[in-house]
């Protein structure tokens, strides 16, 4: 095991009626910016609920963000909540919604161009407004550590940053409020928690028990029940093991005194940057690409996985981890994500322009070893056309 | 899954050289408690490695807090804290130090007689001095949780307290230095962890996936190294995934959302009450006997047991019940620690003595129904005899 610190201070309200609990986190004279995305949290009547919780407190209203945040609009936000001297943000949404709140958070006190609090990667913020978040869509994990992603299309620029001071407060994870998601929200978000764990698990062994056992753990939650999460949609139990794995999948748990891969992160958001395809989606069509091409560097914990992920246990070690990987491509096929480029309309031109953009973006030495490169990438893309 | 609330701001310092580190996180101007058990902190050298980090920094010390730490020790240590105007407390030990330092933060800041802190299990807490560990005995989880059980040998009671101003800001697990604890206390603490997580998992289930896989790895991975711990004293590896599993196995993460039983501590209380037992011990003669009795009302858990933790999947529900419950006693019993209560010269009289003690101290309503009275306790310890 690797030496690790292990830091984790939001405080997670779960289950069914805890958005009425905001009563009890958010501070009693706090001025809140609620910030939110599209029309659904209206529909749903989440955001009633978080207005009834709030009671009398000072309310301002922020909606609109986006998928995949935009720079833009997280600086309009940050001067309503100048404009009304906000004291606590209160993101209620997904991964997008609560990314950004992170960002807005820190540019409220940051002097100076806020983008630089993107280019610093988060070095430079010193100081962040207090905030806490009702997440609806569980997929990121962001509602549970102090990352985010902003994208600046001016710039054309996705970065992402990272800062202690942007921990959420609180998340309230209330299971009930994902039974009206679109099929498409819950498959993508499996497949997302799914390769966060994978990122952080399939590397190379360290001996590291507990954080192997916890993260076979979320991947046979993931595979077990994301299915029945799409046919059975309002089952409370099912939801309710979704979404705190998905927490749990990116909170630091799993990751302490790990080697930690993400390079099928890295390759995916360059998918995403050439035709918007969703994020999870890129990562199904890269991961088994990726497992197959660097099986012999992975070797051990594609045969641990095989085996204790999958049950997977005869025949020789290549036959077990063709097994693994083809179980895997089935387990996103199976949650209706498809796993070639050549379904999201990707050919030899689009994968000419990922491997530049890898390059141009310094992803040069990807993986837990640093040896995947932009070219490693192209043999990669090839194997997933 | 109930519904839950999981918080826990301890900083988790975990590896080779992480003493070094206390310079990090101990305020440079602190004047600081070294809190300490018996010798073995100074012989090993772990103390000079402590002195060292906090360099130039004001330092008291007080050692002689003993197992089982009395309230009268503690009262001792907040005079000297109050005397030496400390302002940072520093426990260097395993879970009677650390739980000794919560005690002493509390009241060192608690105005009026500071037993009320045990008699109202903490909730007139209002303030602790902030504090810090350095863990030299894996087993207790005091490490990273709010909780503390202090005796007070005049009103011949033991009493816990929780609060959560009382959970350590950060803790120290440096798997080294555990290569030269006694062999008793190796067994003692993966005993005591084993039990902590069978009181959150043995209970009834409540299609908690995560909080069960959890567990299921903690309780695989001592039963795989409590054994080789012992064997090879000075494998790195071994101790630290040791460490880190008792951490793990009482930091509220397990416990969130199911039911707890906790009926094994309860009458193992009472032997240790009776003739100063070690807690771990007791555990061990109370949990396989109590699994026994209540096989009626834990046959879903304990068939769960049976298969994911000692992999046994033949036989009739009450043949693999009795295969889990007996691999649980050899467990304890390959680890040196005997399961009988004649093991420790406990008899009849003995048994009338604990049963009228958990009486006394209104323990009538124990286990995760309430159902388990002082004369069910009778039951189990004669057929613990």
């Amino acid at each position: 095991m690797k030496n690790f610190t292990y830091h984790n201070p939001t405080r997670i309200l779960f289950g069914k009626g805890r958005i009425a609990d905001l009563d009890d986190h958010v501070p009693d004279n706090a001025r809140v910016l609620i910030l939110y995305g599209g029309g659904s949290a209206e529909r749903t009547g989440v955001l009633d609920q978080v207005r009834t919780a709030l009671g009398e407190r000072t309310i301002t209203e922020f909606g609109g963000i986006e998928p995949n945040p935009r720079y833009a609009t997280a600086m309009k936000a940050v001067d309503t909540a100048r404009q009304n001297d906000v004291d606590f943000l209160l993101a209620v949404g997904g991964g997008s919604v609560i990314d950004a709140t992170k960002f807005i958070a820190a540019a409220m006190y940051h002097d100076g161009d806020a983008w630089e609090i993107l280019t610093s990667h988060g070095s430079v913020v010193g100081k962040a407004a207090p905030f806490g978040t009702v997440l609806t869509i569980p997929a990121t994990g962001s509602e549970m550590n102090p990352g985010s992603v902003i994208t600046n299309e001016e710039k054309g620029a996705k970065l992402a940053f990272m800062n202690a001071h942007c921990y959420p407060q609180f998340s309230v994870l209330d299971p009930e409020v994902t039974f009206t998601l679109p099929e498409r929200q819950i498959a993508n978000g499996v497949a997302d928690a799914f390769v966060h764990i994978i990122e952080q698990y399939l590397t190379y062994p360290v001996d590291a028990r507990v954080q192997d056992g916890f993260a076979e753990t979320l991947l046979r939650t993931l595979i077990d029940l994301g299915p029945r999460a799409l046919r059975d949609p309002k089952n409370y139990e099912v939801r309710a093991n979704l979404m705190w794995t998905a927490t749990l999948a990116l909170n630091g748990l799993i990751g302490a005194g790990v080697p930690q891969d993400w390079s099928s992160h890295m390759i995916g958001h360059e998918i995403t940057a050439l035709n918007d395809t969703d994020h999870a989606r890129t990562l199904a069509v890269v991961l088994p690409a990726l497992m197959d091409d660097q099986r012999d560097r992975k070797t051990g914990k594609l045969l641990q996985y095989a085996a204790n992920v999958w049950n997977i246990n005869e025949g020789e070690d290549a036959t077990r981890i063709d097994a693994a990987i083809a179980a895997t491509r089935d387990f996103f096929e199976t949650m209706g994500i498809e796993t070639r480029l050549a379904d999201y309309g990707v050919g030899e031109a689009g994968i000419d322009h990922i491997v530049s953009a890898l390059k141009d973006h310094g992803m040069t030495e990807m993986g837990e070893h640093g040896a995947i490169t932009p070219e490693d990438a192209r043999r990669i893309l090839n194997a997933a056309a």
